[in-house]
């Protein structure tokens, strides 16, 4: 078996996933090994060590054993390196135009994180307003730059690659906050975009399912694994496997729910 | 003469001069016209529909009227447009590896900004020890990448283009805040690479003069040309030309000088 790169991420880790995206269009959804690390238990000593001490993830392995970090950075790396053709506009003035976009999504992402994350009910209205802003900044961009299509350009590409992931994880936000964008003609650019984002069956590696279950923990401010009070197990446990949980309260200001609740305790889910 | 790219920027900014030194490396100085925008009066209205109303700088208008945004966007616009051969690493693991330094940058300016404009002398010392642990953070990465050279590959590149011009901005720390880097051997290989970066030819377009006059108002905490209390100029105007001022007084816990004793009155410099 020829060696791969490998890719260590997180479960249904957003920046891992545009990654998977990238390779599904370019036909080589295999070029890359990916190692699933988990984040509910300490991190493994001889990972640490190839990443000089750093925890974020993803964290791409070459065939070679050299370590590149950040997911932008990544991507860029595999769009130049794995067959199937460059995925990022040829054109030096388009690819500006989708690194422009591509910037926006630091701010975008931060904000819906940090959203489902707020366990003040008085700061939700604060949250949601300073999300809309953002939307309304990526609809006036694409009204600029691509005004009659459905994506930035032509074709699903590295902007849609970058955002579609994360347009995924905020359904987290539909489900816990009761978060959806309003029917104003100021969002009509950006509602067309996500529509077609998520449509898009490059971008199947996980569900809204999988996305409620496994991100319960964020709702209450408890991430990447870590654990709320009176529980034993994260909702980002392997085990049980998500499909054998049932959907957890869509209640988010008030006491968590338990493990057992969950789906989560010993044979719970069997 | 033929239409050429404008760069609209304020002066004696750093993000606009990593493209003056883009320009410089592929013996294109003139590919670009350099327009400075006087950040000390209201933004031109034809300038503010371009940009749909954004005022950050630099900006790029194409020869055709369109519009890029975001300094690292049209330095890689630039450098994938001008003649001279691309400046940045033709290996994609090395390119990728450019692009990881490169994304400390941001972290790093704004340490640097925030301390230069803080007011609190209580909260000296934690703006000093965060700046420090980034320089240590750039420090383990160029022994991790480049242990023994100068620059991060065998030449001035793309990341020193886009760092250069922040270790310039820098001196208003040593001269403002008294700040250097400790002569311990955790800061020895930041302090090589930004030794060798700083004494390039490709990045002579400003002095430690001029960057030591023209920010002492970020001394004060009034960023990008806003006014501080009993000025009726910031230090960023155009005349008096900054070489007819005196060198500004260097305490800066403590009431702002006047314009009279910055060499900013009308008449003072003449």
């Amino acid at each position: 078996m020829p060696l791969k790169p490998i890719v260590y991420h997180i479960p249904v880790c957003p920046f891992s996933q545009r990654i998977e995206i990238l390779l599904q269009l370019k036909g080589h959804a295999d070029a890359v090994e990916f190692r699933v690390v988990d984040i509910t238990r300490p991190r493994d000593a001889k990972l640490l060590r190839k990443t000089r001490g750093t925890t974020a993830l993803p964290v791409l392995e070459t065939e070679d054993g050299r370590i590149l970090k950040e997911s932008l950075v990544i991507l860029q790396y595999l769009d130049e390196t794995v067959a199937g053709g460059l995925k990022r506009r040829a054109d030096p003035f388009e690819h500006a135009v989708e690194r422009m976009l591509i910037a926006k999504e630091g701010p975008f992402t931060a904000a819906g994180y940090t959203f489902v994350m707020n366990q003040d009910r008085a700061a939700r209205r604060s949250h949601e307003e300073k999300l809309l802003k953002l939307f309304a900044q990526l609809d006036d961009f694409l009204r600029e730059h691509s005004p009659g299509g459905e994506f930035l350009f032509a074709e699903f590409g590295l902007a849609e690659a970058v955002f579609t992931p994360i347009f995924m994880r905020f359904w987290f936000l539909d489900y816990y906050e009761g978060f959806e964008l309003p029917a104003e003609p100021e969002f009509d650019r950006v509602r067309r975009w996500r529509a077609a984002c998520l449509d898009h069956p490059a971008a199947r590696q996980t569900s809204r399912e999988e996305i409620v279950k496994l991100y319960y923990d964020y709702a209450f401010g408890a991430g990447n694994g870590s654990l709320l009070p009176g529980r034993t197990k994260s909702s980002f446990v392997f085990e049980p496997d998500f499909k054998t949980r049932p959907w957890p309260p869509a209640e988010k200001y008030g006491p968590p729910a338990s493990d057992a609740a969950l789906g989560l305790a010993a044979g719970s889910g069997a």
